[in-house]
């Protein structure tokens, strides 16, 4: 048993890896830390936790544990994380501080210095689809944003290969969970319940982040990105929209998704006429793609579905903590869909 | 005050549009015509209707009306509005009969025989911010679809000019009024809440509506398009994602869409930095339009929302019907929408 | 004209006001006064007022005001209120300042001490079906809290004739705007949607209120009184279900209601089998309400539903402006619930 | 490995029994029957089981099978529950038709003949925790009702020991898919969202079902009972919340309750303070309870929450299943409520 802890357990993300912790067969969550709950039994402040774990909030994490979690918000793992690493433990961080290379693209989006900076060169960008090997290797896990994930399964396919024409469109909408746990007026039920909208429609944090990676797949060929976020009024998933030219036809483009994710496991490209439902991977890890154009146009169309907080967070954490552990990459992930 | 009659009034449509011509100054409403509930008193079917009439719905439309409007579904219009327009009156079509000058258009898209042809040359396509004077003329108005009505807003001031790039790409949402009150699975509470999904990816009805009137907009310059509507759960509004390329810098498209509609009553351009919000116009005839650019982009962005049972359907029926009868076009249009 | 002002005009039961206000056919509203949005412009912070209204938020009421609506939270209109009133304005309290004559009761239930208690005696409750005259010659009324509305209006009509047995529960259940627009994780959209559950289940604040009002209708023979609220995931709207034994058969029942409410304006008494459903009175001033009995049991039922926001907050105190100001009770609360 | 089959697989608790018996580690399941989808692939119908299983939809059970599962409309396994228990298996029925021990009852209610009145008497009521040692012996089970199952765990410890006064007063609120999968207007997303109501609140089916439970519990001394269930805006999960007077204080109350589920592994009885929320029990078979008092009041409270599809039918089923095979209890039903 790999004896794990989280930083920052009490957000969403947090939550969920909690959750996900507990039922793992091969992990035992020893310390669940949170500054604000610190001391309260989990099961008092989160109701579905009753009579599934005796664990309480806690601020100082058992110095045995073998993997650490990062839930915290942005600069916390970048403090942390190095004590961590020199005691030989295994890192993964679901926060945005080591996700480029580049410390300078980092600062420019995040407008704070970034402090951890002799880390980055070693941080692993943890999409398993994309990196799986390097995963494997590393002590220290930059786990991806979720509209980055969503965003960055729908064109890999196409962009590696050099097959996106100039453009490429996204447009992504995510469930409000995404914004997190905090007491926001924006985010109230009766804010956002029966509303929607775009927001950040100039500059949202996760462009940077997809861009970085779509120019690591294809240095000579990326297209320009346009990336717009939505809110929707669901608790949780994303469905990311993308439009672009392309020179292949209806059934090559299929194809292409077919065999890059062909042996994936958590990635399915849908038959033709299917579309991808947020509802058929909440609370999985899965993601559902389709492919498919406008009818008598050039222009192609992808969708991908993703639960944010499982294959965008909490769940592709879990996948990432299985590869450098060498465990099955679907250990502890197999858990269908509640529907409705 | 104007007699007036709906066909089909028991549908999502129908039941708003009840309401405006109740609360309506000018209008009288006189028949409410429904198979399914005739016989039945409105405020029995609909318990919204409780104390504010006393109409039955009905199969026979009092003779002596003066516009007659018609929420029925596609294909009833064409073989009654003739009658009643011989008769003198006025009609306003909300269904999809009369929206194309092009009857094969129709044929090829809705799959069925168009049996009113000879009016199609008459019919005015109401859009009143595109077609004031000729709605002030018409006889018989065809009203916009939902979808329609938002992409061609936001699509207007730009392609009217030839400024829009190669591409348009649109990526609307709508609410699930929008597919009318039908007993389908697929549209029930637990098929739906907390889901959201793409459809007709490859087709939807109106994208040929869309196309047929940005070309009758700038023939030589019309932009290839690309339409996908999505399904929001939430019960009424419609928000229309745009991206497109333009020689136009970021103040010259704001100036370009201020004063497109410095005059129109309905149709609101924000200011730079707020973003339409679906609630904000929900039970309105509004329209807010915002524009802006992907930071550091050639792509510009533009987003609509209206709600779609009213500038989407029965509002936008409702300024057809002031237009006609020469009334202030803002007539029983002026409530603010509820917020929250 | 009325000129007229709100205190703590950026909550929900302030927007809703202003709305009815800038809609009302004989009041100006001048002032609308917000701390945290002074100099904004209203239609800044709420994107529904976009074309409505000029108005900018305001520490500084205008002086030549006719009547002030408070909107604040409880303990500013006991401090502020005395001024108003001096100046010879009208005052109508939408908070708890001033619901109860016996200022001991008051801390009691809300912790602090009562800074106004000799305008106590000349507020009048302003729930119009039971206080219609009084509130005609008050110069301050006390606008009724959401959840005492829905149950003193389904407990009024038997209650006042000793009809009840020796218990009444209440089984409460509201929309989340009536929490108010705090920034609460409680409140968030991830926290309540799909959720549902009883709170404060020993000791809401709006049990004294209901009971004390029920003890002045009839002191001999009040019923004891059970209440509990729960939090529904809607944005507005209260369903009251209330329990009771009676020696009314299923017809005299019926006929009880009818009568007490025949003449209101607001208030309608289903026809047997048809349900109270909050959506019927959204946005509107409307209580529904409906009586019957379980099959083959002495235990009575009766269901009322109100917009928390209209009849239990905003529509209600404007129903207590017009009689205040000798207009017609429905001025301005015409407005039909928009279904769906 | 146990083979199982489902009849009736294509409605809400058959889609949720499918998901659990393709995760339980000891069944396996052969035939999902539907005669809607016959012939297509699961996960052609409900995109949740891409990759999780091959099924098909068939009209044929798998002779084979050791133990059958009805999930289809009442009136079906009486018709075929006989024959499958001549074959030596065993039955586990979700519909209504073997809940009663007294056909006239079942007759009476549901209003057409039973034709399996023979199989009524070995049928055993599958509440485990009231039944648990007749369901082991079981080879026909009958599940019981989602409104019943949370109606009987909240009445359950007091009402044995005959310590509830003269009435129970039972305020039931349910998700919308305890109606089903049906194309039925009234369950629509834009007829049920935001809004809230009561439904056959004078002879509900259920209301039958727990009296006769509660009687066969105590003879003497069974309260009136009053049933009233309500519709909520969310996908699943059942809120009962019971009022009755009883002799206990408050400690002893919860005493009552603690003592009575204190080895029970689905049933929580929450500490003082604590109120059960529906979120926390979703897509889990767990029950929580809250019991207390209005404050200064001699009326006593129960609140029970469940997962209408799980405690309430098929999480039910297979903690009946689990007995009947001899398996642990909690097998396949261990997963943690996910938050949010």
């Amino acid at each position: 048993m790999i004896k794990t802890a989280i930083i920052g357990a009490s957000g969403y993300t947090g939550i969920e890896l909690i959750r996900l912790l507990l039922e793992h067969p091969q992990a035992e969550l020893v310390s669940i830390g949170s500054r604000t709950y610190a001391g309260k039994k989990l099961c008092d402040v989160f109701g579905n936790f009753v009579n599934a774990s005796k664990l309480k909030f806690t601020e100082r994490i058992d110095p045995t544990v073998d993997v650490v979690f990062f839930c915290a918000p942005n600069g916390i793992a970048m403090q942390q994380a190095g004590e961590f690493l020199e005691q030989g433990k295994k890192v993964i961080d679901l926060s945005a501080d080591f996700r480029f290379k580049d410390a300078e693209v980092w600062e420019q989006w995040y407008k704070t210095e970034h402090t951890a900076k002799a880390l980055l060169k070693s941080a692993v960008y943890g999409l398993a689809e994309l990196h799986r090997d390097a995963i494997a290797q590393a002590s220290l896990v930059a786990n991806p944003g979720c509209y980055a994930t969503a965003s960055l399964l729908g064109a890999y396919p196409l962009v590696k290969e050099g097959l996106v024409g100039n453009y490429l469109i996204i447009d992504a909408k995510s469930g409000i969970s995404g914004a997190g746990r905090r007491a926001d007026v924006g985010l109230l039920f009766a804010e956002t319940q029966d509303n929607f909208k775009a927001y950040k429609t100039s500059g949202h944090r996760h462009f940077p982040e997809i861009q970085s990676q779509l120019q690591a797949l294809n240095k000579k060929n990326t297209p320009m990105l346009s990336f717009t976020p939505h809110l929707l009024p669901i608790r949780r998933g994303i469905l990311a929209s993308m439009y672009f030219t392309t020179d292949l036809d209806k059934r090559a483009l299929q194809d292409v998704y077919q065999s890059s994710y062909a042996n994936e496991k958590f990635v399915h490209v849908l038959e033709h006429g299917k579309m991808p439902e947020v509802r058929c991977v909440r609370a999985s890890n899965n993601c559902h793609i389709a492919v498919g154009y406008e009818k008598g146009s050039s222009i192609a169309k992808v969708f991908v579905a993703i639960d944010n907080l499982m294959k965008g967070a909490a769940g592709q954490a879990i996948q990432n903590f299985n590869i450098m552990c060498g465990f099955n990459e679907a250990e502890g992930l197999t858990a269908i869909a509640p529907l409705p």
